[in-house]
């Protein structure tokens, strides 16, 4: 931990099931620092939340002494840059720093939105198509994966970087929709590297203890879709 | 310019009316750094361009020596880091930075889907809602420039900075959606500080030779939406 810090002087509003939660938990716990994480409520926000995220109302939001830090991937940048003494999250040079972050982007705004698209697919070919595309963006990350690891453990290098954080928070979420699909999205087939990769990136010391168990994740899938599948009061 | 760096050495492909292009344009020219302009035809897509940016297939990319570098924002982070010397574009401070990268992402991610969307707004009700949805990202923009400026000429204190130029680089965009709609979206009554700013930032010596003029623009967005309006060739 930071000398300077303590868990007064860093909060979290996030909630455990969340993939951009997971990303400034698992920076805070690279670099060692100590937090409080004030966990919102499935369908409610708090008045904190509300202050601090005025624009998006989202989680996470980052609160370091009294000032909010919004949008998960600038939080872990935030992190890396306030605790510079820790393991660099980003990576030093600058070429790399630009590939870790151009990966970051495209599982963001083109993959993720990919991932979600499964449950709003309606037949069993528009969602054979969703998972489909699914698996076409991991197949592209396998090949990122093999650039930017340069035969190492991770992303980034020997230790877990900026866009090992940014692909693994969704490794949880991957599992559910393999699970509720009865399909794998990751496979020795047409993604190997990823595979090894998942397992070293969930078992690592600042992961495995905010990484949700699969089955407990499922049960909360199953309360979300109900929640946004019931029809609306009266 | 860098010592190191001749326009041999840096190529861009892009095209002259993009917003996202002029980002990269404006910090090499922050840097003082001299680089090739290669121009992509409308509607049209060189191998070079599609050799660079397999994913996404889209402009701008930097091609720095040999590698080539993807998405506008990403572009802007890497020059401000390979030109270390030069004048700063990123904030140096964490927060300033975590909310100079906040306000970037709203721009490209909430804002301008509402710019781009007015002109797919069908009939006047929907045409003035989409106007007014631009004008209250303004608003907001307003009251980001007040706290990130903190009394002085730019998001970025005295001199352009990232914030300036994701912002900045839709000013003449925003011009010619004021013509062609017949309403100012930048007034002194909303956005009186945005509109000191818009100014100074177009005077600019690293902005006004790659700010097309309104009018050239105009003719162009009249070229673009008879292309995309256009009845499929069989």
């Amino acid at each position: 931990m930071a000398a300077t810090t303590t868990s007064s002087d860093v909060k979290l509003i996030g909630g455990w099931p969340s993939p951009f939660v997971m990303r400034p938990r698992i920076a805070l716990n690279i670099k060692s620092v100590g937090y409080e994480f004030l966990q919102e409520q499935l369908g409610s926000k708090s008045e904190l939340l509300l202050k601090s995220n005025p624009v998006h109302k989202k989680i996470p939001v980052l609160i370091h002494g009294d000032r909010p830090i919004c949008e998960s991937l600038v939080i872990v940048q935030y992190i890396d840059a306030v605790w510079a003494s820790g393991p660099s999250i980003l990576p030093s040079d600058p070429y790399d720093c630009a590939t870790a972050r151009f990966w970051a982007a495209y599982i963001d705004d083109k993959w993720f939105p990919s991932l979600s698209g499964i449950a709003k697919a309606q037949g069993e070919e528009a969602q054979k198509a969703a998972l489909d595309q699914v698996v076409e963006g991991l197949v592209l990350l396998e090949d990122a994966f093999v650039k930017c690891s340069k035969g190492k453990a991770f992303f980034g290098g020997d230790t877990i970087g900026y866009l090992d954080i940014a692909l693994g928070c969704y490794l949880g979420w991957i599992r559910v929709t393999e699970n509720m699909n009865n399909r794998k999205l990751l496979d020795e087939a047409k993604t190997p590297n990823l595979v090894t990769w998942a397992d070293k990136f969930c078992s690592d010391g600042s992961v495995k203890d905010v990484m949700p168990e699969t089955d407990k994740l499922a049960e909360f899938a199953k309360v979300l879709m109900a929640k946004f599948r019931a029809p609306p009061p009266n």
